[in-house]
């Protein structure tokens, strides 16, 4: 039995509310239960350097988490005088996952960037990040397209992710933190709608897994993609 | 007439949603029309050098915007390595402010950190943290009396804030950002509910002002403290 | 009585040694009894970004103390890697409070920068640094207007600043440390020559204060802001 | 065909030379093709913070490029004042692959440092980091087991790593630097000698992979770990 | 002829005067022409962590420059966030130059920091720094044997620092800018009193130089340091 | 006797292997006993502000030192955010003394950059770093000529750097770590290889020293350069 109480492969509960700002050209409240992240996007004229001129365009992200989503307060980022190790590893990720959804010549040379920022921490924010961002990241070309400004959508499929991982010798599903401190192997699985994949990471801490196990946590992950990215269309429609 | 179409001596509109986030001992949604901060109280037993051994309490507060809280995205203040100059004196207003207002004998030797953390900014953004961050205290200390770590209520009135400024000649209550921006005279007046003064702030930018001028301002002040002292009272009950 | 034997409503002596040193266009070392403060001026021709182009100049400032300046020798704020949160607070305030007293359009598009550095701390130092400082910005105007530069004076009413508090339940003018650091309530004055205010700060700490109090302390501090400017149009002729 | 010319299943040529410099406990040499990574260990009594007084030890890595391992300069992290994000990337996958094939029981309450430093980069400097920082860590080990500070001993099975892309649609065995910036996905795979898998992350940048293509990449891996593991016996022996 | 009109073998006017700031154990404002340092001595409990317990004192050094110190302002390093490396380089030069004539036995188990901040530069800085900082150190111990804290004073001879240079082929004593920063050769001397050498640095920038004007050099910086020790022992007398 | 068992005036053992790495232009390991410094040299087309548009060339330099290079692992660079003023004293040598060999007309508005970085370190870094320097910068210096983009040869006589010491009252020529940790006086001597002076630094730590012993340490400087030179010489044929 899981800490939850869900099953093996049963998902918390999701929730989006789109528009939770209102300056940010797109915006979503994303609540995996007890997980929730504010997800903006930002379109800018300006792209990077490195492909300035090229007709390209850009999605980057950055994370962010409150000093107090977390159960004991955390050091805020800013008096720290940097990011973390952590934050820095998710944002990248965060950023080269949506980037995988997105037709960039289609795009346009322009940068959308997305914020992820946690407002409450309960396992599983980086996917929670790249769920919800992918929403706001939408939310915002509609904006473009409906200006003319972009005119073939470059969204491609949707683009989601969600965690597994063993834990007392079981594969779950969706891991909130207790289950999450717990498990042995953990995992993050990147998707689109139709089951393309676009990152896999999966670590074991003090322990190893077999591709067998790899096998059973892939399962589950397209069963928890297909819920999402049905949430998703749902959010944007 | 205002930009907002408010009357002169109208607040916006405030709303408060208390426990918004589980982790934090005190947590609050104050809006204030479109600003929005959401406000934490974390208790820790370890409390600044300079008071230690000394049986006092101590009540800090940090503050800090998203990205996107504004109409152009600003940088992470934690990707360019440090806290501005205005986030810096910000939140040590707020501090100084929460600290007014509680009785640091009765609190005991520990500290309560307030995090202010703007997600939605229209201007009024340190007021609205000073009015919501002293509901958070409240929240917080409710719980360490009910625990019986506190025997004797700490805190004092309730403490609230409230911008007042000079537009085209006029004496407003409650600057909203458009507002602000073309005030040549604000002010930031920090209250409790019996009407005594912790800060007065009032600025003049490329402009001066009268003492018959700050008096008017002082007299709007006190209207708005006393609404803002009810729906903090309420929000708390 | 005052612990520096003073009446309520006397300041501390003051002396102004302008010229002190020779690269600067205005220099002067500003004495307010034991608070010694170096303000010096620097004529450059870049605008900050946001004004670029606009024909309008600017005035800002910087503080510092040197690290022994105080009783106990500080940390040198070049080691630590960043200024303080006070230092940034101060710094901000005498610029504010300089362009107030400047016209911005005479000036021209260039920049003035007023460093104000501490070389012996005995209370006031933000009050010393705003009324040298303004003292060190007509020096170098002056340079401006001879070399013909500018030609209609941009230099408006005179600007000084003047600290107050309450002290024992009486209202004293000009505080030292050992004043300031037992007072209650203290605030910060800063108006023009005529009268007319520019920026109010009154701030208590484990205290509050009433509207009665607050008006026999600007009472005071009109009373010093004459001695003050009286002072600098002295020094400067 | 590879632009490397190898065979799809073909690594580079690896030596490595132990005892590269004196100082550190462990030290080795790696080279695989142009890929040249100084990796040393160094033994130290403390251990981090949150495992004191456990009895447990730490293995972590540190991870560095000189300014000319590659084709154009790079700037010093040292005077960039910070680690970019790629770099704390890297090293926490080392140390986190590293501690996964240690005991931490046997090892005691004391840590090892595994230092990385890239002499010469040719593409798969993370998983070249982590074969050699075996060597060393083995090594280092080695010497605590013969000082009679460790009795038991707690390297387990040898770790290494190794990377597979999807170039021109074909599978690729330890992708070198033209390679492996115009693979559209890549992977690193870190596992033990008997196959046992500890961290896998497939990427795709601009592109997707489907779980058939993820598998020839596991296969290549198995194959190539098989062959590195060998490598790191010898080097030890 | 030197661009100063002084002859070859003349210093600038040296002029000290003692106790210019109030709350430093001891203090110099030292004048060597336009070059102008304020040096102050602090005597702090604490030593480095490299000496405790060993019963033996320490003397640093701390070097800065206000911002319009020089001919055109320079970016405080407060604010730049770091020391630049002319600085560093310089405060190491001085405390070592300081330590050589001190009996760290004799000072016993405690720190002397020695501030020196230049509010006036026009060549030979580090040099003024030197010897008004021997200075502010006398005076500091003298405090100390005076109350008894030092028993045997570990003053040993004056240490003094003088520059000298190559300038249109003829060697030059104590260098002001403008010769400065046109010598091709130059170099700085600390000695003691009785012509003990502590300390020699001499740099060719576009240049060379040989031992037979090495050796003239050094003739010339014997002649001066006579003189600066005889003024430091009239400033402490 | 010396620790190492050397002559007096026998310098360690030197090596060197050039092309270590194969990306920089030129590139040297330099072995001098146990000190290993590997030098590379890199051309960059942009020069410093302060010299564009000259047509002048620059020459700078860089310097680190791997973790474990010394007996106790020290802290890397790059993590603690900033280099110490040791290296930053050191890379500005370094720069200064391999530019007093170049003739910078006849190297062109182009830019080498000498990185220095420490394998191993057991005394005399910063001389193996400009000896094996000079080496690097040749070689570059060499490509460009192949190449035509430099006509006239810009390097003038070869620059070597020795480091001489007294030692128990006896000059020793080229400490190694531990007699330079027990010499009361070391010294640095960066000389051409026809014996003029580039650099000259002498200092004593908690001693001094006399201008006859300064002399019998710039005669045995003299003997190590001629050495060092001929090496520099064979490696560059």
């Amino acid at each position: 039995m899981r800490p939850s109480g869900r099953k093996l492969d049963q998902m918390r509960e999701v929730s989006v509310e789109v528009g939770f700002t209102k300056h940010a050209e797109g915006s979503a409240l994303i609540k995996m239960g007890d997980t929730h992240v504010l997800c903006t996007a930002s379109i800018e004229p300006r792209v990077p350097p490195f492909i300035k001129g090229s007709g390209l365009g850009w999605v980057t992200a950055e994370y962010g988490m409150l000093p107090r989503a977390t159960n004991t307060r955390m050091r805020r980022e800013a008096t720290s005088g940097k990011q973390g190790g952590r934050t820095v590893e998710i944002q990248r990720l965060i950023g080269r996952s949506l980037r995988a959804g997105v037709d960039r010549v289609a795009l346009g040379e322009r940068q959308i960037t997305i914020d992820c920022d946690v407002l409450q921490a309960d396992g599983g924010t980086r996917c929670a990040s790249i769920t919800g961002g992918w929403i706001a990241l939408r939310l915002a070309v509609n904006k473009l397209m409906k200006a003319g400004d972009v005119i073939s959508d470059p969204m491609l499929d949707p683009v989601a992710a969600i965690s597994c991982g063993i834990y007392a010798g079981q594969p779950l599903l969706d891991l909130d933190y207790p289950e999450d401190s717990e498990a042995g192997v953990d995992g993050n699985f990147i998707m689109t709608e139709s089951g393309k994949m676009i990152e896999t990471q999966m670590s074991a801490e003090g322990s190893t897994y077999s591709r067998a196990q790899m096998n059973e946590l892939l399962d589950l992950a397209e069963k928890g993609i297909a819920e999402l990215t049905a949430i998703q269309r749902a959010a944007c429609a």
